[in-house]
């Protein structure tokens, strides 16, 4: 696991920044972060584990809502400092990755000088995290 | 510009991460920086301004190269620390967003063991950045 961690410029605070993108649409599902250990644990699961900065502890994305993600790819900017993923979203269908339980996290356009909710909430978040 | 400004969670720098998206392909083509002036200009001129943290000054993406991204959308995270990008990456076609030459920064892919280039340099950056 070194190189693949070794590679990564982590920031002062140890982190990075994780894109996960769902595979086949592309869609930028979410942003979070990992550390080291977050990094080599999604690696050898397969599945996306990150580090939650507001708990701080690794979260392994979908153990209270059942909305795992598989990793098929593990990508490296040019700079090494930002980490894509290419990931199904499972535990729904289509995929939910937002907490409010919508698709994407980026369900906000600027519109008409104002930020708009544009995308529906599949699930009410209630009923996500029983 | 208010409430476009006000509603994103800058960092203690002042700073957001802003993911690049190709409008139409759905790829990440990059991810950069922007403050509250950046941000601002980006709405107002419907291209792409970072602010360059190497170079601390406020970075109109293809100032040097002429790889101008044309901002179709402007999203916000759901907890409003990552912005997102919907562009077309002018300049070259396929567009080129990395300073390598590459389509996207992100072209390393983790495989066997190690970090591979995966996606191929479209144009040498010497003729890029002459």
């Amino acid at each position: 696991m070194e190189p693949l961690l070794d590679a990564v410029h982590w920031d002062a605070q140890g982190l990075v920044p994780v894109i996960a993108q769902e595979q086949g649409s592309n869609d930028v599902l979410m942003v979070a972060w990992m550390n080291r250990e977050a990094l080599a644990e999604t690696a050898r699961r397969g599945q996306a584990v990150y580090w939650s900065r507001s708990r701080g502890r690794l979260w392994h994305k979908g153990e209270e809502s059942g909305h795992v993600q598989q990793v098929h790819e593990i990508r490296l900017d040019c700079d090494a400092d930002v980490v894509l993923l290419k990931v199904t979203q499972h535990g729904h269908e289509p995929g939910i990755a937002c907490h409010t339980g919508r698709h994407s996290c980026f369900f906000r356009v600027w519109k008409n000088d104002e930020w708009q909710a544009v995308d529906p909430v599949l699930k009410d978040p209630e009923r996500i995290y029983k």
